[in-house]
């Protein structure tokens, strides 16, 4: 018999959808969102329209007919706190509670629920954490199955026809807030989550830039060179984006050179 | 007119496979290879047999009847040299010289070949490399589109359900013969092309460890764990199953504990 102090049982997929291009979904992610019976959405702000018209034309290729949509709703976040890792933690109870009632009123014990997450989830996605927490605090035992993605750090170097590595080298993954303390050493660095313009802080003449922005969307705009050529261009051609969309996402691979 | 003295050209697409899973491949990588006229595939070693078998269920499930498969024979290749870079780089010349050959005998230039890579072109593959060296030598004027492929990391991720990356944090991913260098300073790294037990060198009480072989075939193995608690494990599991199968492909995280 179940206990009856045991937290509730769900079952939720995290798939990966890739980025900007419904055909950059695997087979297993679309064979897998064709057995989902509740999805799952969350508001993502000022990108927002262009991810759920991502995830709609998903669906409409592969989950079933009558596939029932549930948007979660992202609690407030202050994007510039005095304690970043504070004001993230704080940030992921309040949507641990949001995402619990979610799972618990909208998705039953037998159904399956699942998420379609941009890029991989594994790669500065909350998702997975913020379940772990759920389960951690008791609020529900869901059992989580994980479907990779591409990520647009793949997109990237597919367009740029370059290695992430040099010969026998290794690559670091890293955000915009930590690149120029961490790039010292490295020959090859992938920024995410840069926020501004943070290649503009090196020393131009050491390293050699292939920028992306809006990867594998209709909007794409792909950039490389010498830093020391580029990097204001880039900057130029990163505020004009956001202005003109509303909202950015870029992601860059720094080379340093020989 | 063309220019008489131009090498001459060739269409070729480097297409990510993802591992082990037929089913990892993407959308775009499966309608790719229906477009394909001749598959080049390499020799790779002890793994070859099971390589080419998932290489031909996925043409059998996504090329065209009649796909020409051609086999490129791989040079000869010093695994232990004295100067490694020097051993890396004239191996990748006799790879640019047979790849050209094959390239210019096997392919029409109106045709389209395609060269099916495990996991992602962009990371610790030499495909792009040698395609890239073979048009600075002016061998063939070869353009290549790449196509993502899930890799090893994120088929790790995903079935450990663990992020790459700490909450705001770095990933640096990196190979065993670098690791005890490299670990310092890190609170995840991500080991790839570990011919032996680099793990076993490290400080065990600082990690957590979570390692994964034969990800996404019918033989996977995932341990995960305190290193301390698990790292001879693996170090016995690893060996045992090489010597079963007769090659290994292994990858794991390297987590900080707090």
């Amino acid at each position: 018999m179940a206990d009856p102090a045991a937290p509730p049982r769900r079952s939720v997929l995290l798939i990966g959808m890739g980025v900007g291009d419904p055909a950059s979904l695997t087979h297993e992610a679309s064979a897998a969102l064709a057995g989902v019976d509740v999805l799952f959405t969350i508001d993502k702000g000022p990108a927002k329209a262009d991810l759920n018209a991502l995830r709609a034309e998903i669906c409409a290729r592969h989950a079933r007919p009558g596939l029932r949509v549930v948007e979660v709703s992202e609690p407030d976040r202050d994007r510039a706190p005095d304690d970043y890792q504070a004001e993230v933690r704080r940030w992921h109870t309040a949507r641990a509670e949001v995402w619990s009632r979610a799972l618990l009123t909208e998705l039953g014990e037998s159904d399956r629920g699942a998420f379609l997450v941009w890029g991989d989830p594994a790669l500065y996605d909350s998702s997975l954490r913020i379940l772990d927490d759920i389960r951690a605090r008791g609020l529900v035992d869901v059992a989580v199955t994980v479907i990779p993605g591409i990520s647009s750090v793949q997109v990237l170097a597919a367009r740029h026809r370059v290695p992430l590595n040099t010969v026998g080298g290794a690559v670091h993954v890293t955000t915009g807030r930590r690149l120029a303390a961490e790039a010292g050493g490295q020959d090859s660095v992938v920024v995410m989550l840069d926020g501004a313009t943070a290649w503009l802080d090196l020393d131009a003449s050491r390293w050699d830039i292939y920028w992306g922005a809006y990867l594998g969307g209709a909007d794409e705009i792909t950039i490389a060179g010498p830093l020391a050529e580029v990097g204001a261009e880039i900057a130029t051609a990163k505020q004009t984006a956001r202005a003109r969309k509303g909202w950015i996402m870029d992601v860059y691979l720094l080379r340093r050179r020989r």
